[in-house]
């Protein structure tokens, strides 16, 4: 039996690299980005106005006169007016300046009369609300760096260049097989010693919960064949994950139908609770956790486990960890790390009642899951305990 | 002219209230429940061991003698075996527990030989290792309040209790205006004077980061009939955000678009940077925003006001407001709110480079928005400042 901190470093360890995939940029939205983008263009690709006004040249202007305005320009329009000496054109935002003219003057700062303009406004100088061309970007700057996450404003600002389609670190292909003949599907009646299925339900809302929607979800019996069978099937996803039978039980299939079907066993056990059965193994294209089939204990799993080979491979960091205080008194035994149910209330990290391994009654109103190491056995209000953000 | 906080206000006192829908639970993640969900039956259904070993009589033991195994019972199965004095039945994890065995010890913790056990465990009490039925969930319990956000445990918790519909509070429907006829859609070659449409991208991907899907996004010249037409198609939705058009230059259509279409004006313009003709109206079913068309002030009023109602609409919190200390100094004029792009770093807050309106390189990066009040002008190094985030 190992302990959890080095389970999680052979996790590491056998995680798989990042696979690269071409995306439309408007289903990009929370990849992480595998090129450093360079502007493809000028941004703003003209000078343009930032003000509805009007626009001169404040270097031909006298300082006194006023404007006459000789035309006018709107935005998505471009007629190319000379201007001369104490001359204007009225010009909307985001119109393009023409080339003879340095300045735009805001319609409210200027006195409109007889077609001409005063203006009143102290506060100009030449150059004033005009974003220059190539004032955000010039064409072959970073437009953005590789690993960045792809963001709401970080597609609009990469449309506004015109890409329309990026090369990010795509999501894991994921299967989940879950066993157990006591198993019943949701909407069927159950029959004596049945209990219904619940871990494939909880298991796909995690994935979802990090934007992949898992390949397959099958349900199987206690059977080594059957197991086998389901695994087999899935051995070209990245990650495969199993709940129940993964104990020491003669019902325990699990361990046996990996095993044949060429799983390279990598550790099985961890001095945890809850979760303790728990195995990890690898095949040359699959990544296989076998979670212990009590619901608690497979969604801590899936949270403190499962969770990192996925930020690896899409490189992006989907929980957060804190160190909090906690709020109350916990006592354990030693020589198990405890993960427990909790909620955060502003610093302070408070743990649930209703921990044990085949309740999920705290699981569905906590927030996080808290930490108690291996060896300390008398946690108090106060102590600092290691949190994961599983919000 | 109004301040932002008025501008606030005014959008929450005129936020719709919440819709209730009946969704499949495998579709429920992420939603708030609009029902008190009560346990509609036991959990666990039955009495079952909690791990693989062997249950017996405790009362009946006479606590020296070794037992003697008369069958057994697998998960998934009841073969209501009868046993009487030192006698013990193999059972598996999950299983149910015959009704006259009150205990079952680890099978780690037996001596096994000849079809009998020795019981090797000085802590076993009568009791141990059974989950009593109904030590979860008892019929008829609070199984989750009203107003809990679904959780993968939570959807994991209500399977396993055999719910497969629930009631939780719709999302709203949504649609988008862009407005201008400078914009080119991605992936055409841009004329003289055009620019790239982005802000229909960038909100789709705002909606979207909180599992809304816009129910369609139009891009539309700024001619008043087709404004119109584009607003009157879409007032079946909850929410409408247009883009554009919202100023008051000769070419801002936007406004007198939405009074020609009965929109009933709540504010127009805000104290703010960026934003200031920002626009909140509403009809009798919509609440219509009219966002100015520079990218960076759209993406900001999106995050600054358009997720208020959704919060009420759908009763649940999508960004984490916090209050954090300046990494570095900061001065504006006085008389506006400014909204910046900042990013984060551990307990500080950075505020970024580009904060124009029309950029976006900055907001493509920043993981919040850093809110310096109206009236003070300089901001130094530590000073706290509120921060909205957006990641």
């Amino acid at each position: 039996m190992i302990s959890v901190s080095e389970a999680k470093k052979q996790i590491i360890k056998h995680s798989k690299s990042p696979r690269v995939e071409e995306k439309l940029l408007s289903n990009a939205l929370g990849f992480a980005l595998a090129e450093t983008l360079y502007a493809k263009m000028d941004t703003p690709p003209f000078n343009n106005s930032a003000m509805d006004g009007y626009a001169f040249s404040c270097a031909l202007w006298d300082k006194k006169s006023s404007l006459t305005i000789i035309g006018e320009v709107q935005a998505g329009s471009n007629n190319n007016l000379k201007t001369g000496p104490n001359e204007a054109i009225r010009i909307f935002t985001g119109a393009p300046v023409p080339a003879d003219v340095d300045t735009v003057i805001m319609q409210e700062k200027v006195n409109l009369e007889d077609g001409k303009i005063t203006i009143l406004d102290d506060g100009l100088f030449q150059g004033s609300n005009i974003r220059p061309k190539g004032s955000q970007t010039k064409k072959g700057d970073v437009a953005l760096k590789k690993g960045q996450i792809i963001t709401p404003a970080g597609i609009s600002y990469l449309a506004s260049m015109g890409f329309s389609k990026v090369k990010v670190y795509a999501k894991p292909k994921v299967s989940i097989i879950i066993t157990g003949k006591e198993l019943v599907k949701a909407g069927n009646k159950l029959k004596s010693a049945e209990i219904y299925e619940s871990n494939g339900m909880g298991l796909t809302a995690g994935f979802r919960q990090m934007g992949i929607e898992p390949l397959s979800v099958a349900l199987v019996d206690d059977v080594l064949e059957s197991i086998e069978k389901a695994i087999q099937s899935q051995l070209s996803s990245d990650i495969i994950l199993l709940t129940g039978g993964v104990s020491v039980g003669n019902y325990d299939l699990v361990p046996t139908a990996l095993e044949n079907c060429g799983v390279e066993k990598i550790f099985h056990k961890v001095k945890q609770k809850p979760g303790k059965p728990f195995y990890f193994g690898k095949t040359a294209t699959s990544l296989i956790f076998a979670l212990p089939g009590n619901p608690a204990a497979v969604m801590t799993c899936f949270y403190e486990y499962v969770t990192a080979p996925i930020d690896a491979f899409t490189q992006k960091k989907h929980l957060k960890s804190l160190t909090m205080r906690l709020k109350n008194d916990f006592n354990k035994k030693p020589g198990l790390t405890y993960f427990l149910k909790g909620k955060t209330i502003e610093s302070e990290v408070e743990i649930l009642d209703s921990q044990l391994s085949y309740m999920l009654n705290s699981f569905a109103v906590a927030d996080c899951l808290i930490t108690l190491e291996e060896e300390k056995t008398e946690f108090k209000k106060g102590d600092l305990v290691k949190v994961l953000m599983i919000d």
